[in-house]
């Protein structure tokens, strides 16, 4: 059931595991970022527009379901969920001034190679809530039907389910060899991006539309270019350029192959907002009902060393696979100089922030 | 609230983790065994005793709840829950024909630190069910009211919450040097042992009465000793003693400290059916509708080498934070050889086998 109806196969480069130097536990704060941006935003939009029917004598002890998508091992989550309880639980208290507290189960969704160990080990105390684990790709199904009641996603739509074939093809017109992103200038590559985003948020949709209550709330944040701009013109995207261009240093002093340097691709894609609504539109599963744009902090890249280890906590990973784990210390200490050497480029006036959205879907009946 | 309405602080030592030589994943066929035997049983208790009321038009397609409280880390879990979901589904399909399938979510519960990790890794495909993890002890409460519809335990429910304070406690007249279970000679310690059994099986059956539907089935399997047997008469109860005698070995040896050997106590107890019952009658929140009971099947315990690794697999944790890890390996090379040299008692006409216990509760409404 839940494997017949996921479409794709999902490639899967969890964040780093663990609670040590380079965990993604503790190299989580420039994604913290994104969550307090939210904070705010979020609360709001519960006390405006969650709309679900408790009746106050047969519900009073009713589950609220939660889930957040692509959690990875906090504690960032927990932040993020502690925040949307106490909006939950303020919006409730208005509603229903004698009923009892709701009775709160928190779903927290990753990748089935998550570091689901060290989530459970760290969650914080005392909990307000029934802590729950779903391992499992969120571009397929994950919950059954009309079962959670609001879910949230930060920091993961970015992440593509897999990284277009075609991208990494050297016989195909779409080859990016000379990027290990999408730039956002070559036609063929950002078409074999967008195609494969429009399919995995086409799945995503689907999949949440099925699973979300009705009046329940989908809460993205997420991050995406201005409307017009490409992705080589942020700082994000010099950052992938300098990351790319140590590649090429190593493949040129003979430590890794040239040959997976050209084919290889981060499965990373920033859609406009045009873009994005444009795809919730054609979907149609969802409406938009509230929707923010603005341009996210840039703060934590200035700093070289501590910006190698947010890097390092997301793509070791993923680099690991492409080219052996022996090659990623040596890789990120020169990383750490590269960027140090070029921290510059980051202030400049035309280096243009990537926009950080926050968007609010409901289900359509 | 989860953390609120726990009243217990339970100790956790969780199954070796991991899938090597020493781990449970691989060492726990003679946990299966115990699976296997009630499978016929849980089948049939699920066609006759099985009471959800499934709308077939407004339901068709709703979600069906599953917990194994005390999974561990794979396989028996899964093979356990398989044989579940295909009795309902074929409950379900006897009463509505026409209805779409029902969709599973299963809740694998475990302590915060048992090794989910590897239970997600591990998990068979195709999937015939939403998989989620639940971190925490049985011993609370594990999920929001009414909100499953089946919960199952197997091997789980003779491990307390903790080991007696006064058993470990010199000072104490239940002080229990000279063994490292309940024996069942001891009156003292007799009394500690199943005091604490009481209160932990108090708070199993309080928080079960309130997170089950109505009509929902609690299937309990678990090992007790026959009426009027003491646990030193049984197969399991020799074992244990010689465990205990590797440890005093070692303390003879000056390799371990023999103040720790004579305060260590394994956190296990096994009731009577009788105990069980009356136990189960005084909490009142649940009636037993079936229950059989049948001498455990001892096969494994004459292979010396198999034997130490399921033991090793069960109980390393406890005996790693009791004495340090450095000591495990030699007292688990001592155990295989003295286990060898003692087995023949397993055979003996005097030597009782524990009673396997298969126990169907339903809540009262």
């Amino acid at each position: 059931m839940a494997a017949d109806e996921t479409k794709v196969l999902p490639e899967s480069y969890p964040m780093n595991g663990g609670d040590g130097k380079v965990s993604y536990a503790r190299n989580s704060f420039a994604q913290r970022t994104a969550v307090d941006a939210s904070k705010k935003f979020i609360s709001e939009a519960i006390a405006d527009l969650l709309d679900i029917e408790f009746d106050p004598i047969l519900d009073s002890s009713i589950g609220f379901g939660i889930a957040d998508l692509g959690c990875a091992a906090g504690p960032n989550t927990f932040y993020a969920v502690q925040n949307i309880i106490e909006a939950v639980d303020s919006k409730y208290a208005k509603q229903h001034q004698k009923s009892k507290a709701l009775e709160y189960q928190v779903f927290f969704n990753d990748h089935v190679n998550n570091d689901f160990n060290t989530l459970f080990r760290t969650l914080p105390s005392p909990l307000r809530y029934f802590p729950v684990g779903v391992p499992g790709s969120f571009y397929g199904r994950l919950f059954p039907k009309d079962s959670v009641h609001l879910m949230h996603s930060s920091n993961s739509l970015n992440w593509l389910s897999r990284v277009p074939k075609s991208v990494g093809d050297i016989n195909s017109p779409a080859w990016n060899a000379d990027s290990i992103y999408c730039t956002g200038t070559v036609k063929e590559v950002v078409e074999a991006y967008s195609s494969q985003y429009k399919k995995d948020m086409e799945n995503f949709l689907n999949a949440r539309a099925l699973e979300l209550v009705g009046g329940g709330l989908l809460v993205l944040v997420l991050g995406g270019v201005p409307n017009s701009v490409t992705s080589s013109q942020t700082a994000i995207g010099k950052d992938y350029e300098i990351l790319g261009s140590c590649l090429v240093d190593m493949a040129n002093k003979g430590l890794i192959s040239k040959e997976k340097v050209e084919s290889f691709n981060l499965p990373i894609y920033y859609a406009s907002p045009n873009e994005i609504e444009k795809l919730i539109q054609d979907n149609g599963c969802f409406s938009i009902v509230r929707m923010e744009t603005f341009p996210g902090n840039r703060k934590h890249i200035y700093n070289s060393q501590m910006w190698t280890l947010i890097v390092r906590a997301g793509f070791e990973a993923i680099i690991s696979n492409n080219f052996g784990s022996e090659m990623v210390e040596e890789l990120f200490e020169l990383y750490t100089k590269k960027h140090m050497d070029n921290v510059s480029i980051f202030s400049r006036d035309d280096v243009i922030s990537l926009l950080h959205l926050n968007i609010v879907l409901k289900r359509k009946i």
